[in-house]
């Protein structure tokens, strides 16, 4: 039960700024990740940061990120140097009575580390199938597998979850007790990520029908 | 005009992977960044990357973050270390033939630099009043503007957006022609973010109305 771990935090994954939104529970992380589309892959490229959008997926404590093997980031990251990987979720635009306390409620995971080049072929397959899950369900059975070139044109790496970190905000704007009179709305404004109609593909045969898979998606 | 100078990339801001997907003019830089509630800060702190979630604010080509004067990313950034700054939109899950080419409709901002720490007064309150405005249009004069204590407490970065990069997927998936014939289905399934009804804060007085600033928003 890795959900029963709690999250060890490292001196750089201890939240230190509004300590009280952190949180320590293995489960939370896992399900601030498996919650999001992208994530934000950090490296160090020449001395300089470099921050860029990506897919992922979650085995376990195990995370899988995959790119192109010609990507510079994910040869960076493969190469053994530190990475950071950041997902965050933007739930609501908090209104305060003072411009200071504006602020916004979020679920954030912090992930810290070094990533594995995966190599071995089972490993390959399975890290595959979860970041194509992740991204959508059902999808992996339902459509072609990986053949072999696309197989070696695809880095896949693996990011231990053991060091992390899990920030939350919820609630209303923490204003100040001598603003609370001044005459100002203040309050949140939910901020949510939905799906629309699904777009059928201008090549699909006239009346494929659209599969539940792709019907039941929530994002 | 700004937006008529096209961005001008470095080696490190020329998108390498997909280039048929880089945008080189500066508004459509404008547009993802105006577009977005939080983007993540890239800062190298002891040799390794840390990526946090952060709000923004635009003026003109100017960026500008804050935080609290005790946070080390941004300390880190003020002192004139590298930082990269990425904005990430997504647009679509896209369902392909094949678990190779499933992909993500997105439009993704990064930026490079080197942060300025901002101690100008008059600019200070720019920015802050940027950061506020981007977040909570209207909410700079609705509400109580900082007071000394408040912007003694606050370090207001601005990054500049010359060195600058824009990536846009949109469409179908781009399958193997091999695939097309495939009794699978393909296409998009639009993914979007949207607001929900504001929720007052408890300690309003009961029938405080809701003001326009809140009714209108939309992200």
């Amino acid at each position: 039960m890795t959900a029963a771990r709690p999250l060890s935090p490292t001196a750089r994954s201890t939240v230190r700024r509004g300590a009280t939104r952190a949180r320590t529970d293995r489960a939370e992380l896992h399900a601030v990740l498996d919650a999001g589309l992208v994530g934000h892959l950090g490296i160090v490229l020449d001395g300089a940061p470099v921050v860029l959008p990506t897919g992922y997926g979650r085995s376990g404590d195990t995370l899988y990120l995959h790119g192109s093997t010609g990507a510079a980031t994910l040869r960076a990251a493969a190469a053994g140097g530190p990475v950071c990987f950041t997902v965050t979720h933007v739930d609501g635009v908090v209104y305060a009575r003072s411009a200071f306390h504006h602020s916004m409620n979020y679920r954030c995971a912090v992930v810290h580390g070094t990533a594995r080049l995966v190599d071995d072929p089972a490993e390959r397959l399975l890290g595959l199938e979860a970041l194509t899950e992740h991204l959508a369900p059902g999808s992996w059975t339902a459509t072609r597998q990986p053949d072999r070139k696309e197989l070696a044109a695809t880095a896949l790496l693996a990011l231990d979850l053991t060091e992390a970190s899990v920030k939350v905000r919820t609630g209303p704007p923490g204003d100040d007790e001598a603003d609370l009179g001044l005459p100002v709305w203040a309050g949140v404004l939910p901020v949510r990520t939905v799906v629309g109609e699904p777009e059928p593909c201008p090549l699909l045969p006239a009346g494929t029908p659209v599969p539940d898979r792709v019907l039941s998606r929530r994002v």
